[in-house]
């Protein structure tokens, strides 16, 4: 695996990748790696030619309230991670080399944001949507991979790329879980042991308003109600449940189309989300 | 020349080019063609493989006030025009195809807009940065044509390019003139024939301010006199007349590196810019 840091230089093998037609697959991170990120590095490996992995803790994504100094880090672990995971070269840039002192310009996200957990990060996305132009314009890749456990992301990357007219496949790949539901997050640890009894209930309230919904609820209100009950059976204080459409993240007074029903969680020193997406156009041609 | 209106159709012969590794030379235009323009062309035709050119008269950079109706549209002449020119595509996309009804994502402009022309006219180089991006997207030119006469246009897509990693050359293009020095313009016609008689004296003006600077001035405020002084000999009123550094566009006490003087001046039935890239390090050198 090779290990860059240095813009020039990347842009260098990037073209040299690019003048023999290797196709590439990008797997942005912010590095502090778990089974999720390897699971993308794993498929951009497995579906392209390269996998490139940046590990960047963006600064820009970051609200005022949000500590980007404390961010995890631990780079000499996520180097061996990588290289086992398939990944060709690993770009880690520094925050001086990916942003001027004074930007003369950024992109700003209109629509997609102020639902689910964008509502309380303002500019968050605005950040990831401007680190990611950057990323695809120095990586060039042909194929994006991108968890869907924060499908909320999934869907502003989707409107970055079909807005601009990027020349790029966006992957989500599925929620990564533990054999009980759960699904995988370097949070699970905080959560006490009652609580972690309780958890996988979150994935079973979403499963359980996928069900009414396969079964012909169409009204979203008692599709949320029926998640929210489960959830309220835990410890935990629900942030939220909601239901959308996929990936426009608009409200919907009868559902259709692709849909997602997604939730959030406080325990007392773990906040948990998940989702689950249903697409009712295809459940009904089955 | 091949004339394309419809977006699918453009990415296919784009990736053709690019498949067989034909350099692309990219001229944006909103149309109404004059030797501006031409110049441009057949600067890209000559520097690259295949020159393209889109005629796109873009509603996100008009203003409230700014009559996008009312923009001059003549495509049969243009066509001819541009294909006289050396263009070898011509790209015509609806406003439909190239802006979701609801958008995503746009550029926001941060730096090099709140002076000159931009200072009235809000919006508008979000407006120029977010379709530039989304043609520079679709047509993937190595290289792209801008006319230097628009300095703070260059200048603001000189910060779009370098931030986001756009792998384009930005080729600026100096001002096309009269024989009287008089930079060539469609409202040039708008003009009496005393107003026409006086108009050279802006360039004359510009030339004096630059002239001072290569004799040792390096008092912005004494240059911009001068050059004032020059034009108020016509019968226009000044707009502005203003000195910065290029292309950041910020004041200096003391001129140094390259700098812009650039002015507009209003006449009875047009208003006319005009503008002069000094270069005191390149002056300082020879």
């Amino acid at each position: 695996m090779k290990h860059i840091t240095d813009i020039s230089e990347l842009k260098t093998i990037i073209n040299q990748y690019k003048s023999v037609g290797k196709s590439i697959g990008f797997v942005p991170t912010m590095g502090f790696l778990h089974e999720g990120h390897l699971t993308l590095a794993d498929k951009a490996s497995k579906e392209n030619d390269i996998a490139v992995m940046s590990i960047f803790v963006n600064p820009a994504q970051f609200g005022p309230g949000e500590d980007f100094e404390a961010y995890p880090r631990d780079l000499e672990r996520d180097t061996k991670l990588a290289e086992n995971a398939g990944i060709d070269l690993l770009f880690t840039p520094s925050a001086d080399s990916m942003y001027n002192c004074d930007p003369n310009v950024a992109v700003q996200v209109k629509r997609r944001t102020d639902v689910l957990c964008g509502r309380s990060r303002e500019g968050h996305f605005d950040g990831v949507a401007t680190v990611l132009t950057k990323f695809f314009n120095l990586i060039k890749p042909e194929r994006a991979y991108f968890g869907l456990k924060d499908a909320q992301q999934v869907a502003v990357v989707d409107g970055l790329i079909s807005d601009f007219f990027m020349d790029i496949e966006l992957v989500g790949v599925d929620t990564v879980r533990e054999e009980d539901g759960l699904a995988k997050s370097s949070r699970n640890v905080y959560l006490t042991e009652k609580e972690r009894n309780e958890a996988p209930r979150l994935y079973k309230a979403l499963q359980q308003g996928a069900e009414l919904i396969r079964a012909g609820e169409r009204n979203p209100e008692a599709v949320i109600k029926a998640a929210a009950d489960i959830i309220g059976t835990t410890s935990g204080a629900i942030d939220y449940v909601e239901l959308y459409s996929y990936p426009e993240l608009t409200k919907q007074d009868k559902l259709e189309g692709k849909v997602i029903l997604a939730a959030a969680v406080k325990f007392s020193k773990a906040r948990l989300i998940d989702n689950i997406i249903i697409d009712i156009h295809e459940m009904e041609r089955i």
